[in-house]
């Protein structure tokens, strides 16, 4: 995959780069290869639907919502290249679809993002490749498109809410996040980020408390980045110190992204976020989950369906390279990459469609069912 | 401070390093330079207490007990060194006192060890340099001996009461430590693994869950190396992952070490233990500390008035030298070395007198004005 300095583009009106787009000229995907952030912006060219399963599996792309974009551009990708038989093309989508749905196994929006694009080519009725490509690809743009645009909906959405929560209204709001709900999480703009924007743009005060998120430190590298750039004030924490400066700074409100919904409410997120959620109740502040409904995942009945991705040890004994542990073997250390928050501890689910609270099953169920009608495929 | 690879002493019976020695050969104190491991054992010579304070200051040497051991050894090693006239002697050692004292202020033991060497050189009734110089050693010696002594004592009790927590006879004790409450954190033997240590030595299977603890990391650093040496069966987590193992491994107890405890039991130890103790009590979990009695200090009412150390916001932005952050100004970072769990979480503190329990004011008392009548000074 060559990289590069260049070509970077930027969300319009914000500071930060996308995540993913199509590069009309090369028909190609590019990608910010995040494993290198903060230190390094740099465009990674995906000439393959290969190479963004790399992408994928690496994490330089990560974040629910953003490798549901990037399943979908896999697809359209290789309809790009394909130059068998018509009568292999569907052949050829649906090993794609299976493939790369297997590389992270917990976020619903991989599989949902790689079945839309699949569904809109066998629901079109057309049968010649040169269409199907055309077809692949406008799918592909419009996941994309559209995840930007439910990520304002779901700010506006969250802002209203959070606003509430101020004691006083020129109180600065105090919130606590996780990971990176991010611009780059997402196709743009961000989750959990995105509420926090949309709280900034409206001109109330808002002050933002990031957990670093170890392993991988999503909330040092990528969200506390973010933000600096976007102006937004920000204090780097450890995860560790999260109950204490719950307890100490009065923290108004957590928000984080999530990786999967079940239909219950119960929200598979980065590791970590199921402790935020207990001590967020201990000291009685409100705990948000932020994500777009196709990160609903109604065939999962509750959170124990929830398959949790185990990475590799070495996530946890090394830090960007450097050895922080004895050497230890792979049953020495445990790497769960997402814990499974349960859906009584959750204040509200904040989506494209407004705000889902208690009783989820039925809120869920009925949001899904009108989300059908509304949009049929 | 010369450093060198050679003259690890090793605690008696078992695979782990002292912390720190006095070198009657060249009469130096010595010790391990623990921000180092696990990669290097490399022990440093201390020639003037200006060179135990910088350890100290730096975390070469740390752990509560470890430090109150290295503060006796500062006002120890300067009483060798004094060469002035015999009634500027006095001054001079508190002055050492004074000045060690303030490099951290949160533990109890620091004040403790360095009180202790002063106190027996001031009711000596001695006045002839020579003498006290004697005093001073025989007193620090006596301090790094009775703790590893008091932690052996710790071991007993508390693998007494962790015992009994094992449902089946058979089934092996899960236990969860933050930090290093080890060997290497005190004199020798160590607090919290202590009591591990106490439980395998039964024979009884035990099972560790070692936090790593950021930001230093000392629980991977440190408490994993210890445990691997002495063949205790460990597995490694990120500090984020607590609760999700709390739940889904159902673990035992926690067993933690401190830095100081008021006299109504609450308890500062390393930032995240707080945490813990919410988590431990959600999930049903017993919340041990181990601590010998010289951390419990009984001028200090409650967790409000402990003073809590800030260090520097690098050791959150870089990881052993390698940056994990955007540039990001001291303000944008928050690091509390400590936080207070208050005593109402704490199921029981485990000290070389026995275990105490609620009503932990009452008991502390007792127990204080017992061991003041036991020991008189």
């Amino acid at each position: 995959m060559p990289k590069q300095r260049e070509n970077i583009k930027y969300l319009e009106g914000w500071n930060v780069p996308l995540t993913i787009w199509w590069d009309a000229d090369k028909r190609i995907v590019r990608l910010i290869d995040q494993t290198l952030l903060p230190d390094e912006v740099i465009v990674v060219e995906c000439q393959e639907w290969q190479d963004i399963r790399e992408a994928i599996r690496s994490m330089r792309i990560r974040g629910a919502p953003a490798i549901g974009v990037a399943g979908a551009y896999a697809l359209a990708l290789e309809a790009q290249r394909f130059q068998g038989n018509p009568e292999e093309f569907f052949g050829r989508m649906k090993e794609v679809k299976r493939k790369i749905i297997k590389v992270r196994p917990t976020a619903a929006n991989l599989k949902w993002g790689a079945k839309q694009v699949y569904d809109s080519l066998v629901e079109s009725g057309v049968l010649e490749p040169e269409k199907l490509k055309e077809i692949a690809l406008i799918e592909a743009e419009k996941i994309m498109r559209d995840d930007i645009k439910n990520n304002m909906l779901i700010g506006k959405f969250g802002s209203e809410i959070l606003e509430k929560k101020r004691i006083l209204s020129e109180d600065a709001l105090k919130l606590l996040t996780h990971c990176n709900a991010g611009s780059l999480a997402t196709g743009g703009y961000g989750t959990a980020l995105g509420v926090i924007r949309s709280v900034a743009s409206k001109g109330i005060g808002v002050h933002v408390f990031a957990c670093e998120t170890r392993p991988l430190l999503q909330g040092a590298r990528i969200t506390a980045w973010e933000l600096l750039r976007d102006n937004i004030p920000v204090t780097l924490i450890t995860d560790n110190s999260a109950g204490w400066i719950m307890k100490k700074e009065k923290i108004s409100a957590v928000v984080v992204g999530a990786d999967r919904i079940a239909a219950n409410g119960d929200t598979a997120n980065k590791i970590g976020t199921y402790s935020l959620s207990i001590l967020a109740r201990e000291h009685g502040i409100p705990f948000y989950i932020a994500a777009p409904t196709s990160t609903i995942d109604d065939n999962t009945e509750s959170g124990n369906e929830i398959e949790i991705e185990r990475r590799s040890y070495s996530e946890v004994t090394c830090v960007r390279g450097v050895r922080i542990a004895p050497h230890l073997s792979g049953d020495q250390v445990r790497n769960d990459a997402f814990d499974i928050t349960p859906h009584e501890y959750i204040a509200g689910i904040i989506t494209e469609l407004g705000v889902i609270q208690e009783p989820y099953k039925e809120k869920i169920g009925q949001l899904k069912r009108k989300n059908t009608e509304r949009i049929p495929r």
